[in-house]
């Protein structure tokens, strides 16, 4: 096994998630080690494979190379597997400004609705003024790449990494019961459903470790838990 | 001309700096297009040459490609310009993690020491344990790059990517007085006075235009002002 890919907990980890649902959906072999993770802050023991202490971090045992951070990660393996991006350069040029934009961008939704794949959980409203115009620009951006190539995925017939960037969107989505209008509303969904990201939210639900600091996050301002999807999994 | 880039206020856009001087050092000729601007914000009549109302932005005439963020922008002309990353595949890799840790990382380096190429500032101390742990990653970075490639920049003997992603870093560095030790204060020191760094910010002194917040947020917290470069200029 050439790669390894070290990742957070599948319940929280959204900057994990994305290298690890480009590789499942590109059929790449990896090796798989969850460690368990306050998330966002370094953790000393993941100095040991990870120089700044975070996940994801990837190992490639063939070249003895070791990539650390999430886009970084796709841009070393698209350049093994060049359908990791669209072929046609002006395609390529979008998707990458669309993944480089999430790898930046997009604040309120990571701050205000931190990743959790077992609860679905009433937001509320009125939304902040923040939320609401990055939730405008993921429909304006997803709108754009669907008319523009075409669809079903961000930039055309392919699933590239531009998606992958955008899998921990579909799930915070899912969570907060934020719903797109129209082409980008489907979007969201068909990428929620493409079975490399269910597998990984599949996983999620299933894990039992909790951060009771992170769970508390997912409901803060006292936010409705509507259900716990990890606990239907229990008692089935 | 192929290129166009659309930048902001060279006294405050540090996110327009890191195309900017990518093309600079690698002697790539471009259009400047600078519009003034509100840091951070979305500019309604940004819209109509930026998909996100934000800047940089780059427009590839030869081939009507539009390029909308700085991390792209740099990927878009590694394309066609392969010097700008590392030839060496394992010097690529960590180039490209070190370029997408500062596309997605340092948050209390942004927020707490906004870029202001024309100020000196006195930051005070003590400084908050997020900007003190962002400063120790910096030095430990520089430092691991520095002595795996031999130097003198990030990823070995040439200027890439990498350096031009962590340029606003040494004007922030330099306008707030914070230094790192041994070789990767030697390091920031040579990115700053990198002829493609200079360029952008002799002109970030010279600029005449103030955004009256952005000002106050450098010296937030009832921080001294050392020195006004700008007013030596006039003065000058």
């Amino acid at each position: 096994m050439t790669y390894t890919l070290f990742i957070g907990n599948k319940r929280y980890s959204s900057w994990s998630m994305r290298p690890y649902v480009l590789l499942k959906a590109l059929d790449i072999p990896f090796d798989e080690q969850l460690h368990l993770f306050q998330p966002g802050l370094r953790q000393p023991s993941f100095l040991a494979f990870s120089p700044t202490g975070k996940v994801p971090c990837l190992h490639d045992g063939a070249t003895s190379t070791v990539v650390w951070d999430s886009l970084a990660i796709c841009e070393y393996v698209a350049e093994a597997h060049p359908a990791a991006w669209p072929t046609d350069a002006r395609t390529r040029a979008f998707a990458r400004s669309a993944a480089a934009e999430m790898h930046a961008g997009f604040p309120a939704l990571r701050s205000e609705c931190p990743m959790n794949v077992g609860l679905r959980i009433q937001l509320g409203a009125p939304w902040g003024e923040s939320l609401e115009r990055e939730v405008r620009r993921l429909r304006e951006l997803f709108a754009q790449g669907l008319e523009t190539f075409g669809g079903p995925w961000l930039a055309g017939e392919r699933f590239t990494i531009a998606d992958a960037m955008y899998a921990p969107i579909a799930s915070r989505c899912k969570t907060y019961g934020i719903e797109l209008e129209g082409a980008a509303g489907e979007y969201l969904e068909r990428l929620f459903e493409h079975p490399a990201v269910q597998a990984w939210v599949q996983d999620g639900i299933r894990e039992t470790a909790r951060e009771p600091l992170h769970e508390e996050e997912c409901l803060q301002g006292g936010r409705k838990l509507l259900k716990d999807l990890s606990k239907d999994v229990e008692s089935s």
